[in-house]
């Protein structure tokens, strides 16, 4: 088993924008994508597993045991805009290679509805805390710079310096290769934390782009629930491995 | 050669309940799957080779030199009762990407043998040494919830927080794919040493659950024979890796 | 997708030689291909894509995501000497059987080229600032050693003591076995910090081997903007990992 | 290209008994095995080459590179007694599951040749250094215990504690699944350093098992030279690692 997709359902889109928020640097792509989902309704349409995911399940509310997978959502716009697919879910893969298979499958679904445009949706930690949030972006298409102007982001040469790993990375880079074009918005963030607040600034500039409206109302006390609960995860998993980042007063303040 | 199965026995079984206790956390799943295996006199009828497992040989009393592997007891029950599938064994697959493949295996056994309820046991490791045993439990299908009430189990939102490693956790997770109710029983232990006192409780409780019975009178014996045995094992293991557990007089006691 | 080939043009050539420099012990081979391409204006005629690379992409100065790759470029050579084939490349393979898939795929084309010899490039590091620029060499093949002789190379018994690791060293041991003739060109290097001074000295002694003359004159700049270049991308990669390698006034001086 | 089997010359043996010697604890499996293919003039009949081994060729005295390999040697005894087949080495396996495969290609050898008997040939470190040689044993079959009587070799329940790893191991629990009876002779050893003392006690021991005579004569000198030449390359080896273990002024003497 290298990757199991489980159909959930089929839904007609048109030539759909799809949308790529997995866990990352900061939690930005998983938080800006978790958000569009459930404020859209989004309808759960794929299910993948993968021998490249941590060998676990996670538990939820009611003990109950949950394989380790992404997911696709699908949304059709009622308004005449673009409909949207989602892809999230609960890691990225934990092998190198794993990486390249699991992109593979997610581009694999993109050729399937005919997607048009890919936005990958991640976190470039700059290594401290921002005064103020920022988004940068690359693409995988000169061409596509150009539509990218006249919203809040700012172009910096040869950044992030590291490159883009991961899902967000490949599936510009994989996507070229099959002729998709792509686009990655990142939040620059601490890398410290996770970064709601970055996730905010994304979700604002990409409702922007693809000309939907997203209550905002809600986002912000969601934001902080969502904190709370991956900082208790994130200290859990950090605390087995010694390597919890302990309060720093040197921090101006916390995101 | 990813997975060898060798079978020993071909036994007719009634779709029999499989119970699962590897190596892991406390060891409690193995030490309460090999009590029952014994106290109970399963019969070995498969045994599992794997390049997923260590590559090594164990040495036993005589010099004799077997291959890492697992293996597959079954036990007819003569009362009525239900009969059993046991999974036990040396170690779990080394690599992430084995844990799955592994599990696979185990799942084709139970489809084999018409398997219609999994218990996996383990231990759930909250880092401290407590004052009283108890149990955690979760379940891959929210229906199984009700009836584990009533019995000595307590039942607590989101954890383990880091979810259900190995095993024990991938045959809940796979085992919902194929359509197969699962149950993980965790005995609650420090993490830090082989839990015996941890694994007595977890039977009991098994026990009433299955409705069989295992005399408990050599139990107490066996598992600190086992805690013996096990300790020397772990010592002369963590010697070589520089990672001894000192005696720590914070401890209130050992277990 | 274990390898990818993505063929950009067909060119004809005569029993090219095929020249490896890869990113490796002080970039040496890495700054000595990349030279030696621009200089020539070799023509890119194959791209390759492995999920043996990292799982990335890298960010060019206009904020175009570039899949992380090798490529192989042809230059015809107009003055009756021979065709030349170069390999060269963001990375290497990070895992170990990588390097051996891989580095069958380079000797693939070596064989679909009629490609008569290989010679690879490579840092060779010793542990210090060396006072004064020098070049070992190895052989896949005994008969090879004779026409070295005349040139600044210095032939050590038995170095490097580690033997020569990745593709540098196995297109001479993987195509041996193909009956191809290799050599290993090495700049003798502190292993501390990527070394353009190295990689001239490098140059020169091939341009001897290879009858072809190469501009200098840009050289010792290009050789310093290159330096800064990748001293900047080494401090983003070491600051995450906390190995960057500190300014040591021990040092008689940088390279 | 998992395991590349380059056959150099076939050999006519009768029902050989097969002795594998690869680097390992103490070098010793490695100092014995290449020892007796020299005394004995062994043919080399088979080179195994695999990306399971680490990426790399290795140099000799004159500058020539020879990809990393294990090899098998053939023995024909003239006197009557058993054909010999040796199996040696620059490396074993880098990754756990290259272990399985690499054995499963030593074991197919010994099939095709219809040995009869494998001997291992291991250290066994203790992490101190021994006063006086000892010779240790694990066996895949009870029934050959008895044979092993009578000579200088002591039988320790459950020694070593962790087991037997690597293709020492293997051979016998791979070779009992195959129905192939194997010993496993190890040298008991400080484990911190190339130990030709210990090597030089095992073929004694394993000469007298095998009836046959080796020149002891040359031996002393060239386990000196050996350690001299091991000690080198573990150095190189060490120091890159930082792992270079000092001179301990508390050991009581040299080996």
């Amino acid at each position: 088993m290298d990757v199991i997709r489980r159909e959930i359902e089929k839904v007609d889109l048109k030539s759909p924008i799809y949308i790529e928020g997995l866990p990352g640097v900061g939690y930005v792509g998983k938080l800006v994508v978790d958000h569009l989902i459930k404020e859209l309704h989004a309808k759960k349409i794929i299910e993948i597993y993968s021998k490249y995911f941590p060998p676990q399940v996670l538990i939820d509310n009611n003990s109950v045991a949950h394989l380790v997978k992404n997911e696709v959502y699908a949304w059709k716009n009622d308004k005449g805009g673009d409909d949207l697919l989602f892809l999230a879910g609960d890691f990225q893969s934990v092998s190198s290679e794993g990486h390249y298979e699991l992109t593979n499958t997610y581009l694999d679904i993109a050729e399937e509805y005919n997607v048009k445009r890919i936005y990958t949706i991640g976190g470039y930690g700059v290594g401290y805390i921002l005064e103020k949030p920022s988004i940068i972006c690359a693409v995988n298409n000169e061409s596509l710079l150009d539509e990218l102007k006249g919203y809040n982001i700012e172009f910096k040469k040869e950044e992030p310096g590291g490159g883009i790993v991961g899902a967000a990375g490949l599936m510009l880079g994989l996507g070229a290769l099959r002729g998709i074009e792509g686009i990655c918005i990142m939040g620059v963030t601490s890398g410290y934390l996770v970064d709601p607040k970055s996730a905010q600034e994304v979700i604002k500039t990409l409702c922007q782009i693809l000309d939907i409206e997203i209550s905002l109302e809600d986002l912000e006390k969601r934001a902080e629930d969502m904190e709370e609960i991956i900082k208790k995860l994130k200290e859990a998993e950090y605390t087995a491995k010694g390597a919890v980042k302990e309060k720093d007063e040197s921090f101006g303040y916390y995101i």
